[in-house]
């Protein structure tokens, strides 16, 4: 099908808005399974919620396989009928959430979702139930219309995004045959504001590491032994700060490649509006490698984080005590040219080299994690749908990295053989992985028409 | 009377064993109270502890007041017979306790006493109702010998001990009347080892704070953020790190006060067995200032310890998050020549001063506090304690330092106008302030004993 014989978006617009209502009542019960995958008592809310979307796509005329990992299950989904001809485009998406901690500070139930303002408020409205349900909205909008699809569509549904991916990485070599397409799309990215099309062309990697460190057998009277032991809290604090150079580079040797700072920039959208992300998040943007620009040092420049602490006494009032264990856990952001288990290590080996006398430190390693991604503005399948996202938006598409991680993508790209593509409508500000996320539902109706149109556009003329 | 004519030892001895069975039953009730002074949902376990322990006191003949503070109330109570020829003696115990977290730490309910190998294990077994209940059982003893006390005798229990003893610092002017005496034994101290009688000489003072960081207005996605934001963990770990020289040292400018290592160590018991530490804490004294000793890094130096740390996701998984904040709590522990309010501001402008750009650092510090004390071993209520000590040890008493603090002893020892004795016979293999708490029955008979002793030893010939 030629692009100027395709229908129009007119069309499809009208017929979201017939059946919205409908819609979000059907993406409100997808939000509402409290499908946490790092957290084991949320075991069943994962199997309840991947049935449910089984059943889904089963309805719409997909044939639906739940695969079974060492986690939790991968729903594959195929809807093949358009010939050998035609192309097939596997979508990824993910039917797993961020845990939801700080309760408290949720506005709402974040598994009860409201809409406030335009925005659905919800744990994984964007991330990834969003943007999973508006890709199932644009092919279900396509059959209604159509009573078929004009490529072959395959769907890649995973439960452990939010926990490494480790499930879906394992089974993939024996799955490639199923998986096999031309062109992959992997649904789960951003734009740099609402007005913004854009397509993304690289991700950063990802590697994560437990730490524990264990001083005395007991915790002590800080007073009795204060002076005496070296505290735990203290080693931490150390050892975590001796990450960091004053400059706010990475201070762990060889943890930068020797190929950082060699990528091309030239061809990358590289505003980045400092008041507005401090009007955003209530900080300047002041972490990282003050060498480089924001955008630099968000998507072209490894970073370790802290995400969590925890040790002794954090109570109201006083507790005098010298805690025997601390702990913390980290996550590295990689780019190309960083291994994860490799980087993993030589954080690991950095901190246990640190470790003051009389202090334990213990690092574990998480499996897996992912590599940096890169692909072509060039490629067809880029392309195909920066020219849909330019149709949806009546604007000139823009081409940007992401400095988040997808783990499963590169393996993915093997497994499939195929071409990928990487795209998405999230803001900076939906909270994802936050309290009170949110997804725009003009973003979804974009979404859907975007999704649609980019299928029409990879169709090869009958 | 005089030493050479007082009743033998060994009757009480005998008194005590025939009682023991039911004293350990008094005290087990004593203990079974949830007294957490610093938990606001143990105010009525505080009451109903206060109560018991007022109606105990009663029974046995005493005088008692509960003095309403802005906190938990203290219990006064006196057996003021012995006429104006008698000196009086006030002695000062605590009926509240630490928190009991870890709870999963302990191998018993931490409010219901157990007896295993001679040793009585709960929360405030040694600290503080273990040191306070042989007080009262020696009194009750003498009483029931002699129907009669040698000397007059002040009880001043107080309930914030745990806390700082700020409701009982600030009525302390108001009841100098009241607390006026000759002597006033702090019975809250310990013994270098089991088989070593000795009487303290001094105690650190204490200073408390808290540590807030916030960075942005929300917690953010450590992929789509790193590199950008400023992570508080990450600014939290180098705030508290730099509080710390490579040597151990407190490097916060103005620290340590200019008289700091003056003090005469000569008359003090200096033997520290470093196998003997590492065996019973599982690891060896490597904290504090390196060029010190650890008896000096303990007794004589001055320490800011980190007591809590908390941020972000700690649990199972991966959570890839920057956390919106950070916390901390710290506690000082002074020498003489330190003011604790003025070395918490020290810290707190430290720490506020090094605030990274981004991230907004608050330090709360704790009312109160308590200066370093220091009493002269040659003062009579000093030489007679440490008499009944080598009565009842059969072994010569010697002098030491104690590295913790009990903030309220410099305040009492104004108030009262009387001439401090340090004492007590914890051990710092009791658990104090951390799971499975547990005081000697053994030792618990050495107590009252001794405090027997003493009172007879301070009697005026008549």
């Amino acid at each position: 099908m030629h692009s100027a014989q395709l229908p129009s978006l007119a069309q499809l617009r009208q017929a979201y808005q017939t059946r919205a209502e409908q819609i979000l009542a059907e993406f409100s019960t997808f939000l509402s399974f409290a499908s946490v995958s790092s957290e084991p008592e949320h075991q069943p809310h994962m199997q309840q919620c991947v049935s449910w979307l089984a059943n889904y796509l089963e309805q719409m005329g997909f044939t639906t396989q739940l695969w079974p990992t060492s986690g939790h299950p991968v729903l594959f989904a195929e809807h093949c009928h358009a010939g050998p001809d035609q192309p097939t485009l596997l979508i990824y998406n993910h039917y797993d959430v961020q845990p939801v901690d700080p309760l408290e500070a949720w506005e709402a139930d974040p598994f009860s979702a409201t809409v406030r303002h335009g925005q659905v408020f919800a744990r994984g409205a964007q991330d990834n139930k969003g943007q999973c349900f508006y890709v199932i909205q644009a092919l279900k909008a396509l059959l209604e219309r159509d009573g078929r699809l004009p490529i072959n569509i395959k769907l890649c549904i995973e439960g452990e995004e939010e926990c490494g991916s480790a499930g879906l990485a394992a089974i993939l070599p024996s799955k490639a045959e199923q998986l096999t397409a031309d062109f992959l799309a992997i649904v789960d990215l951003g734009l740099p504001n609402s007005q913004q099309p854009a397509i993304t062309l690289g991700l950063r990697g990802l590697v994560a590491l437990d730490v524990h460190l264990q001083g005395a057998n007991s915790d002590l009277h800080s007073g009795s032994h204060g002076g005496l032991v070296y505290n735990p809290l203290r080693a931490l604090s150390e050892l975590l700060a001796s990450m960091y150079t004053k400059e706010g580079a990475v201070a762990i040797e060889g943890f930068y490649p020797s190929t950082a700072g060699e990528e091309q920039q030239q061809r990358l959208h590289m505003h980045f509006d400092a008041a507005e992300y401090e009007k955003n998040f209530g900080v300047p943007a002041t972490g990282g490698e003050q060498r480089y620009s924001p955008l630099e040092r968000n998507w072209l420049r490894p970073t370790v984080e802290i995400n969590g602490l925890r040790g002794g006494y954090t109570g109201s009032g006083i507790k005098t005590v010298i805690p025997a264990e601390a702990w913390a856990k980290i996550t590295c952001r990689l780019i190309p040219g960083q291994e994860p288990q490799h980087i993993g290590s030589l954080v690991a080996e950095f901190l246990k080299n640190r470790a003051p006398k009389g202090i334990k430190v213990d690092v574990q390693v998480h499996p897996g994690g992912g590599v940096a991604v890169r692909t072509a503005s060039a490629a067809p399948a880029v392309q195909a749908f920066a020219k849909a996202f330019e149709q949806v938006f009546d604007a000139p598409c823009a081409f940007i990295l992401e400095g988040a991680s997808i783990p499963i993508v590169a393996q993915l790209t093997h497994a499939s053989g195929a071409e990928t593509v990487l795209l998405g409508l999230g803001l900076a500000t939906d909270n994802i992985h936050a309290p009170n996320e949110h997804f725009g539902l003009d973003r979804f109706e974009k979404g859907l028409l975007i999704i649609a149109r980019a299928i029409e556009l990879l169709a090869r003329p009958s």
